[in-house]
């Protein structure tokens, strides 16, 4: 009977948990994160919520996972600096042993969710997989042969930063051309709110969904235009999953997996994401390099960290 | 004093060795592969020249391990058709079981081109490489801690066929605009062939070097002319070595490995490829996702992969 805490520190939300071994989510606690609160705000929503998850607990909390938001040093346990300030260099494991005598590993939130996935998820029977998250920007994570792979620099998984045109947008990473400058939601709001502009009428369904503001499309509207067969966000659709198609290939190429799994707020639209991106990946397929690789739309939706922060613990338990 | 048999069945040449555990090859026997002769014709020089190896070892030879110069289903053990006939689904381990009483692992030529330089070569001292030759075609294979990365359907570390350019030339697998059509040692011979037909003037110390025939420039009479500063032999390697960048970012932003290996013909050049490659690595790195991976050149040259035949030998013994 025994268990183990984990812990999502997330941008927009929070999220603690206690696990059992077979990944039972047996308690939850959890918030909106108050970016203005900083790093102690939030260590002070987490000590006082995760005593009390462990004093209810019923069952011995043997060691903590925690997915963090932001770039972690997986190697020297380091997490670094997220939009929120103070957390640069801080030694989060040390801080949960102290104020929680918990032994605790950390990873970041791409990583963390492709091991929930892996573990618990749509990844569950297989043995390698590349997530992807395909939210704000696009994020990613590879467990091969059932380990997290991680890379020289804790930067194994970033699909999103894989140059994609030569004559790309600028990336928020310092590049051009990247995945994600084509295909997050951000970059397919960005498409719309453009061609809503320009082609007002094409787009008349997703302002429509949109409140009737242009300004206020999202990838979610365009996903909902293009769901009823709407054809300007059907438009976007095709494209955006078109770029998608090749950066999947390109990993499908490098790691042959046996599945990918899509994850993140845009992988909410479903077979409305997956149809158009087989599509394009049929049209993409070699005869001679036939793959079995599998596509799949993440199964714990925005859990999915919080439960790859519950395997990081079962790690150490 | 334990050593084992390494054989390399390549299209063009074919190598038979003895290794002892540190990779020391003890032996050779090597000649020109006879592709009229068939798999028969193979099967009977290996068979031949092994048990004269094996004879005069001195040493007991504990197993073998095969680097096959065409697709390899690893986990069926099951070599495929290459160019020469005769091979399709050929169990060429129990051959060797029976014809050499030696048990065997095959892998294709990439992979024990990477597993090679990993043991004994430039991939020395690192837990995860990616191998990529660039000859003709351009293959590759993955290391990832210390281990062989195969994938679902054998086809990991295909970086050749990572898609690059949406409008670009039909590929030999099939598909389209393919890393290989760009940088391989054929795209770039075809390149200043074309600038040739063209621009002779451009090209004309490369048609020299090529013996006075605009159709006879090949990959290396480029790169002759490229370390003499001929301008437009320059202008070729700096764009094949830029989309080379291209691809081998997307496999560091997937993998991020400790080293890049590049082997195969191309990657004689050394410095005349490296100098221009890690320029344009320069111009698209970006500063929120440095990394470190090391590039380097294949220390095993030609027998990158007869080296791994060997590693995959000591895997059985």
């Amino acid at each position: 009977m025994d268990s183990v805490l984990g812990i999502d520190i997330g941008g927009n939300n929070f999220r603690i948990g206690i696990f059992d071994r077979e990944g039972r989510r047996l308690d939850l606690s959890e918030g909106r994160t108050d970016s203005s609160g900083g790093r102690e705000w939030m260590l002070n929503e987490i000590h006082k919520r995760s005593q009390s998850l462990i004093g209810k607990a019923g069952r011995q909390v043997q060691a903590c996972g925690i997915s963090f938001g932001g770039p972690v040093n997986y190697e020297r346990q380091e997490v670094s600096s997220m939009h929120v300030s103070g957390w640069r260099g801080f030694d989060l494991a040390r801080w949960v042993k102290e104020k929680l005598q918990l032994d605790c590993l950390v990873d970041n939130d791409a990583n963390a969710g492709a091991l929930g996935e892996f573990r618990y998820g749509a990844g569950r029977g297989t043995h390698s997989i590349l997530y992807v998250t395909l939210s704000t920007g696009i994020g990613g994570g590879v467990v091969c042969e059932d380990k997290l792979l991680h890379g020289r620099d804790s930067l194994a998984g970033e699909l999103g930063h894989v140059p994609m045109s030569v004559a790309g947008a600028p990336c928020s990473c310092g590049g051009r051309g990247c995945l994600e400058t084509l295909c997050s939601g951000t970059a397919i709001g960005l498409r719309g709110r453009g061609l809503a502009k320009n082609n007002p009428e094409l787009m008349a369904r997703t302002i429509e969904l949109s409140s009737g503001d242009p300004q206020a499309i999202t990838a979610e509207t365009i996903f909902r235009a293009a769901a009823e067969g709407d054809k300007g966000a059907l438009f976007i659709v095709r494209e955006a999953t078109g770029w998608l198609a090749r950066g999947l290939l390109a990993a499908i190429r490098i790691l042959n997996p046996d599945r990918i799994i899509l994850g993140g707020g845009v992988a909410l639209a479903g077979k409305h994401l997956l149809d158009p991106l087989h599509e394009h990946l049929e049209a993409l397929n070699a005869p001679t390099l036939k793959y079995s690789t599998q596509i799949a739309v993440a199964e714990l939706g925005n859990y999915s960290p919080l439960y790859g922060a519950a395997a990081l613990g079962w790690e150490l338990a």
